[in-house]
């Protein structure tokens, strides 16, 4: 159990985190420090927390374990503020989309003080705020801790400890190895998302009433457009490199469906979807 | 109430016209061809048909009203043979997902015989054959009838009626209308989603274990990437038209994000996020 656990931010990753620790009773001791202080009220009158603390460097005095839970472009300075007011022998975490940048600004060879571990809970929904939160986010979904060479083992101990405790399945990558990783499975998802929602609708004329027609897929296929911009705003702009990458390939892969549809290769294309089919029904069989 | 149905094709969307149209007592007897005999079998065992005909001139003989349920690339030719069996009296439609070359096939001034009306339910899942088919699939789902100036008002009103009957929301539009819409709220999602699986799959390692990771957004991003590979090879390439119409559209929707992300343009990539999700919002809301 962790004596005093710290979390900045309490939007639904931060939330999901307070409420989570509560009911399973990991933590003796839930402070929070918020952006936005009617966050904190509410809270606590939740009993999410025990403590709202009025800045970063109050939230951190005294804990154990400390979590960024802002977004991940607020992250790094964040980090490095809060370590200057934690006690060395905190272990600081985050649970940030990207890894790379964070794990590279708390290891700065100059840092020094409380040790930091990134770590990225793959959850979430498309809603976000602290009235999104759930106490059972978190289980059953896979959690990925990306400590490098640097990192103590006993510090990525304690946050894998932590988060088994939530109920994820813990995994470990190293940061790059992360970003590249997701910079596929799900920041190309949600770029591709948004750019079909831009696109079909730039087609249809407003006055047109296309929302009737529309059926389920279309609701599933653009699900996550309406996820957070600012939140994937920041993801995007902070994984731009592997992210760019991904997107070379998506546009690759169009182009090469546009080849076979525009000189009407019946067999290319259908051996295009009938790959994409096998690969998307290995991937998500239930259970893996 | 329909004295004689034919149905040709007994997949998801045929096997689903007799089962609802027995379970809601649309049709007094309900006779069927399907090009592989087994089905045929399977459903005469589940009292979905009354008679199996062996061939689609057989399937109509005597019919009130035939229902066209087979692959869209298939459906012109079936059209016109089966009217020259069909009784002059009968109504002649179909169950497809695009709608100017079966219309235009079957309005050729050379035509002559049953009158056609071209339909379209906006039903199915990525599930197809007769073993998905279920009764209730229409009920809710909006139907599309696509008449045009040449088409016979009892004609449109017999189909309008049956799928009506079946629990759909009849609306209608000009054929080529039909498809310019669906080239962007269906066709181009599913191609989009083929891409997306392609591309993600292109650029993991085969030993990779990324399927433990992807959360509920990539899966239900792709989930109409299991669609039916030859179905959708056939929409595609008969409305290869306006699906590279929009095909331009999300193209240059991607480049735009593209530009934006390597420039960093922060205040660009929300705005297109946040515009998309609010598109996304409005025109997904519960009820519509």
């Amino acid at each position: 159990m962790i004596d005093r656990l710290s979390i900045l931010g309490l939007g639904l990753i931060g939330g999901s985190i307070a409420r989570g620790a509560r009911e399973r009773r990991l933590a003796r001791k839930i402070t929070a420090w918020n952006r936005t202080p009617a966050v904190l009220e509410e809270a606590l009158a939740a009993r999410a927390i025990d403590l709202a603390a009025a800045s970063p460097a109050e939230a951190v005095r005294g804990a154990d374990l400390v979590i960024l839970a802002v977004p991940v472009l607020a992250a790094p300075a964040l980090g490095l503020e809060v370590r200057r007011h934690a006690p060395a022998s905190a272990v600081i975490t985050d649970a940030g989309s990207t890894k790379e940048s964070i794990v590279a600004a708390m290891e700065a060879p100059s840092a020094g003080g409380a040790p930091f571990v990134g770590g990225h809970p793959i959850a979430g929904t498309e809603n976000s705020g602290f009235a999104a939160s759930r106490g059972n986010l978190f289980e059953g979904a896979p959690f990925i801790l990306t400590p490098t060479a640097r990192t103590e083992a006993a510090a990525a101990a304690k946050v894998e400890t932590f988060w088994a405790g939530l109920g994820s399945r813990v995994y470990r990558l190293a940061p790059g190895e992360h970003d590249r990783l997701f910079a596929l499975i799900s920041h190309l998802p949600h770029l591709a998302a948004y750019a079909l929602v831009g696109a079909v609708f730039s087609g249809l004329d407003d006055r047109e009433e296309a929302a009737r027609y529309m059926g389920g897929g279309f609701r599933d296929f653009t699900r996550i457009a309406a996820s957070d911009p600012a939140m994937w705003r920041d993801i995007c702009l902070d994984n731009r490199r592997h992210l760019l990458h991904a997107l070379d390939l998506l546009e690759s892969e169009l182009s090469f469906i546009r080849q076979a549809l525009s000189s009407g290769e019946a067999k290319t294309l259908e051996a295009i979807f009938a790959k994409a089919r096998s690969r998307k029904k290995a991937a998500c069989q239930p259970g893996t």
